[in-house]
């Protein structure tokens, strides 16, 4: 991984005995690393100690040592055990004051819950001498920006919706403007599906060979696999420009496996695609058991297209609720091509939807064979005369072979949607 | 939070540009805590550096020179920017030795995989002198502990699953065996559901007043509120009995709403009730659209007990599928007490199954009315000849909402099948 000289340098410190005996992930950290990046600045060296005092002392100092630039995350809570505030007003020789229009916004906000704070509260509209004050929209700590001798640090609370309030509105825009954006590491995601990582790397090899200095990374999941375009520093014109043109080509390359960039949901494409044709959704689920109509129905808005299915996870229920014959079960199994050519036909039937798709697999760890082994899925995927199947053997776990089966489902059905 | 003496201190350092940019969620950190803790050695600081030479060899060096144990984590691949055991040798002064029976090992590997490693590979099989290689079962570079001066320093790989392992087979026993398990910190965690964390501390204030070296800690999240009872230190066999007594207690508080320990899942436990008793199981989801059936459908096994059911997202489908009167969704509205009542009933009616569970709700964001605001969810349960209804108004955004209510309907069912 590139090493491309930032615009400015600091240490990042993580406090809290939670973190080290591992109650906790460190989630703040990924966050605060990646926003960072993205406006030129880089964090050299990342440290997480307990909640004691002398521990957070000693790391504050020691990374003031090496970087004249620190943020802490956590200890700015009312409790004995938030230390943090105390400790590095210390350092800089800054004596703690109340404010008190600080407090008069705590109590605000207190009552503003039907609630009064507690004495112990009383800390947290102390700030130390010099420092800035950033405002906590969330919560209770507000962070703080000192400097002086022996050189700046901000600190924020450990609660990430806090956290990420502050850096958003306190901290990030005024690191922005002291590195005005040169240096910043800028990452656009491109999401891919239903094709295996090293046929999108053979792909996409021509591609990688002019890419100048930006780097293109795979990252494979449940979903499919996810492209990660970096650009390492520059001006942000020049970045941006260079993002581009790769994209052109990125795209070009993955050709109708891209379902789109950044956090896009495969269910939300389909279901745009299928509201801007008028046409409505059902499903038929046997192995996913419900996970095809969940993803479907986490979109906001899905009911202008979403009509509903049926779970027929039973036979009898493949054969009761959705017509399938009983000879036919027998004769090829439940996970078979006639199969679920005949659930989708159905759940068309039913719900009267213009568009449909079935899924029918092994997804173990018990029940495979040699003929059909743990991973096997049949789809079956409708949209008005036409029916297409399609059998993928998926690897992995239950969770993973019922996840990959659901994405594939909504592809498969994007791709007939899309008429493509 | 306590923090006790525990038998061993050790400092840990992960190694990775990509955790700096925050590409990467560190996850390792949090499980190598955890079960260190659990075998009396504590983690008195965590590092994180990029994979640069300069800045591996100052972490190690600086971690030494305050702890005589250290663990790092990551930097032990074949690229070039795999650098941590050349560089922490470097710091012993041992020199690295070309292991002909690791490379054999790793050829063998690489054949059963129908491939032939990469020259670079061949630094993999390089081992510092005096160094114990820990086999690793799951990949390509084994664990190195080396001891000397200046103290000493276990390496692992950082694949999550690959570190897992070398810690579970290679690492934990060791340490287990110096500390004796003194000064272990256990943890045992109880899941309950369906109870507001201010009324279960309440029921538990007179137990938290007898617990006495041990701590009780609650973790609200959408499936309900975690109890994390922990004892801190002392000898194993008095840990285990402060723990079971307080267990005892904790379960006589929670009562019904305790539903099991550790990773207890809720879906299985309703399961297990039901295959108990010879009952199938049903649903007919609206607002939750498949999140019940895909939770039943999770749980290996769930076939036996499993029926299926029905998305009646759409009212259309309510009516054609369910057997809901139209005059009903039109006189009192889908999210009602007569209507979840007439879904569950069609669910038993149409899957021949003896017991079901309705939802119809409003998860939002849009949708609510002052009588019915967004969260507001109504329940059917079903058991044989009894019909029972709820109505739950749940916080939060469309997917919390949408996971509490389903959470909620396996809990209201699993109760009734009890017949609590």
């Amino acid at each position: 991984m590139p090493h491309p000289p930032a615009s400015l340098d600091l240490e990042l410190i993580t406090i809290g005995t939670e973190l080290l005996l591992g109650f906790t992930v460190d989630t703040n950290s990924a966050f605060i690393g990646q926003t960072l990046a993205s406006v030129g600045v880089r964090v050299t060296r990342r440290t997480s100690v307990s909640d004691e005092g002398a521990a957070i002392s000693a790391a504050v100092a020691e990374a003031l040592a090496r970087s004249s630039l620190v943020i802490t995350v956590g200890g700015l809570g009312p409790t004995r055990d938030d230390l943090t505030k105390r400790v590095i007003a210390d350092l800089f020789g800054a004596p703690l004051h109340f404010q008190q229009d600080l407090w008069d916004q705590l109590v605000a906000r207190f009552a503003r819950l039907g609630r009064v704070p507690a004495p112990s509260n009383r800390s947290q509209a102390e700030v130390p001498e010099g420092a800035l004050v950033l405002p906590n929209a969330r919560g209770t700590a507000p962070g703080l920006w000192l400097s002086g001798e022996p050189g700046e640090v901000i600190m924020l609370p450990g609660v990430p919706s806090e956290m990420r309030g502050l850096m958003e509105t306190g901290v990030l825009p005024r690191l922005r403007e002291r590195t005005g954006g040169r240096g910043a590491v800028t990452t656009r995601i491109f999401r891919t599906t239903a094709i295996p990582e090293s046929t999108l790397a053979e792909r996409l090899e021509a591609v990688e060979d002019t890419l100048g200095g930006l780097t293109l990374g795979y990252a494979p999941g449940y979903e499919g696999v996810d492209l990660r375009l970096t650009s390492w520093g520059g001006t942000p014109e020049g970045a941006a420009e260079a993002l581009d043109r790769a994209e052109t080509q990125i795209r070009a390359a993955a050709g109708t496996h891209c379902y789109g960039t950044g956090d896009a949901d495969l269910s939300a494409v389909l279901l745009d695609a299928c509201k801007q044709r008028g046409l409505t959704v059902a499903v038929a689920e046997s192995c996913t058991g419900g996970l095809v109509g969940q993803r479907l129905t986490e979109v906001p808005g899905c009911s202008s297209a979403f009509r509903g299915g049926v779970i027929a996870y039973h036979n009898e229920l493949k054969t009761s609720l959705l017509g399938v014959p009983e000879s036919m079960l027998q004769a090829h199994g439940a996970v078979s091509e006639p199969v679920v050519r005949a659930m989708v036909q159905g759940a068309a039937r039913i719900t009267g939807a213009g568009v449909a798709v079935s899924v029918s697999g092994i997804a173990g760890p018990d029940g495979g064979s040699e003929e059909k082994p743990v991973g096997t899925v049949w789809f079956g995927f409708l949209a008005g005369d036409r029916v297409e199947a399609a059998r993928i053997i998926f690897p992995g776990s239950r969770a993973e072979i019922r996840a990959r089966a659901a994405q594939y489902a909504l592809y498969g059905l994007w791709r007939l949607v899309e008429g493509g």
